[in-house]
């Protein structure tokens, strides 16, 4: 039996009605050329808060307990999932508190506080923890963690749902791996309305925990990780690895070039921006991947949240 | 009479049919919310090429007269209509030759030898027209004119009927204005169907000849622009002059903070790559013009060409 199951994204899909942006499905003969597959993107980069990661903050948070409903919302996140509490909480009329381990990126911050949540800065990711603990404590708070919560995990896997109701016929997805709450969605969606789609993780080889993780059935932790695919730093959870290790057909694994090759090609020739982390996904269609070629292959872009100050700074 | 009807732009829609791409349009919340208006996006950066251009070249060189069709092909242009011309030769199996003026973008270089065009640089744009009259000689080449040709102005307004099939209902539509051939096709698509759209050109104030042009009913040379926004340093034409006059509704003059202004929304809040000529376009609803408030707002998004080598050489 596993946490998370169809009818529960299914449920998590009703209730993002209307909330959450159903996000739009884009195409590219240049990418298909470029591949030697046909390829789908599904555009969470266009979703609320410029990633997916709205759609599980949400949903966990809406689907709280009756006696967990008055609480403030506590969560560690520098990225994506702490502007999707921010902005859940702000919809939803609650106090979200968020710890950010410095150093924190000022736009980043910026939007955080542009829903009104509270912001707790700590030197480092181990005094995150402690700040998490005693902010739990002392406002009687409610954790929503960023990955390894089954309710968040259904939200996550609203995308996939939406992606085979356009695109009823894919062969293969792709997804980054972080923590794995998307992909564990992913997997639930894909497999709970066609079990025969190959879902695929793509991790930088700068930080291999992941498919470390599910080659040993533990949770081997995250320990320097060297990539600029800021959202895939993270270790796996004892919630995701046991979902990723039934469903995933395999990884690939990609290098921090191939990533900014990625992320170039998704500005230069599909004009959309994306994050680092989305290219990871997308680097294993340039280097035509032979388990893809041919393929009908649905790629998640996961989200757009990229600091281009350097850029517009030199055009004024 | 016009040169240029909407059954002719009805034609041109049918002959690049498959061979053009169906742009998206796109809607954001935000962007609803910064500018007190519903806005729809025609994302023509998107399109071949990517920008409207490729519908214009394309479709004016598959219509040349019989005795043209053999002919090698001349324009001069250091922008998308370079590539429109060099993509729409390669398909039609047609040589190109291109015009461009120094100092020559190399990434703009590289597409369009990308397409197979050859390049014929000159040291300014005076030198450009007497390039072109000597390539057309010795060539026997035919000139396609970047804007000031009414089969490319039916090619343009294309992107308008496309437009107006998917939102049926706009009150307003903005559009940057260089030479005019896009507006001029726009212009005629959409009041062709419905008279009661207002159109607006936008243009920016350091390349005020159009707006001039129009009020003065004689075509005020472009002299030293000062504009980031490359598109649109051009003068207009004897044929877009006077499908202007009777049709724009108004014009929207645009700083050049606010182009950059502009630029970055579409980027950090869009999640798309707009050019600054875009970016004239989006502006006016920005700074919440009055005539635009509580209004359906089409913008044409002409295109997304834009040099990020600075930013991406950062990254790696």
């Amino acid at each position: 039996m596993e946490p998370v199951s169809l009818p529960d994204i299914q449920k998590a899909a009703e209730r993002l009605g209307g909330v959450a942006h159903t996000t739009p499905v884009l195409t590219s003969r240049q990418l298909d050329e470029a591949s030697c597959a046909r390829v789908f993107l599904k555009c969470e980069n266009f979703q609320r808060v410029g990633a997916f990661k709205f759609r599980g903050a949400y949903h966990a948070i809406l689907t709280l307990e009756p006696a967990e409903q008055a609480k403030p919302v506590v969560t560690i996140s520098s990225g994506n999932h702490a502007q999707g509490v921010a902005l859940a909480c702000q919809l939803l009329g609650r106090q979200a508190h968020i710890v950010i381990a410095q150093p924190v990126n000022p736009l980043k911050r910026q939007a955080v506080l542009g829903y009104h949540a509270t912001i707790h800065e700590v030197p480092d990711t181990g005094q995150a923890e402690v700040k998490l603990c005693d902010l739990l404590e002392q406002l009687n708070g409610v954790h929503i963690h960023a990955f390894n919560d089954p309710r968040l995990i259904a939200g996550q896997g609203t995308a996939m749902l939406e992606f085979q109701a356009s695109i009823p016929d894919l062969d293969v997805v792709l997804a980054p791996i972080g923590g794995g709450g998307l992909l564990s969605g992913t997997c639930i969606a894909a497999h709970g309305t066609n079990p025969s789609i190959r879902i695929y993780a793509c991790e930088p080889t700068g930080a291999l925990d992941a498919i470390q993780s599910v080659r040993k059935n533990r949770i081997v932790p995250m320990t320097n990780p060297r990539t600029i695919a800021e959202g895939l730093r993270t270790s796996l959870g004892d919630v995701t690895l046991p979902i990723l290790r039934k469903h995933l057909a395999g990884f690939f694994t990609v290098e921090e070039d191939e990533i900014v090759s990625a992320m170039r090609f998704a500005f230069d020739r599909l004009k959309i921006v994306i994050e680092p982390s989305s290219a990871v996904a997308l680097a294993p269609l340039l280097r035509r991947e032979q388990a893809l070629i041919g393929k009908r292959v649905g790629v998640i872009v996961t989200g757009g949240n990229v600091d281009l100050s350097s850029f517009f700074e030199k055009l004024l």
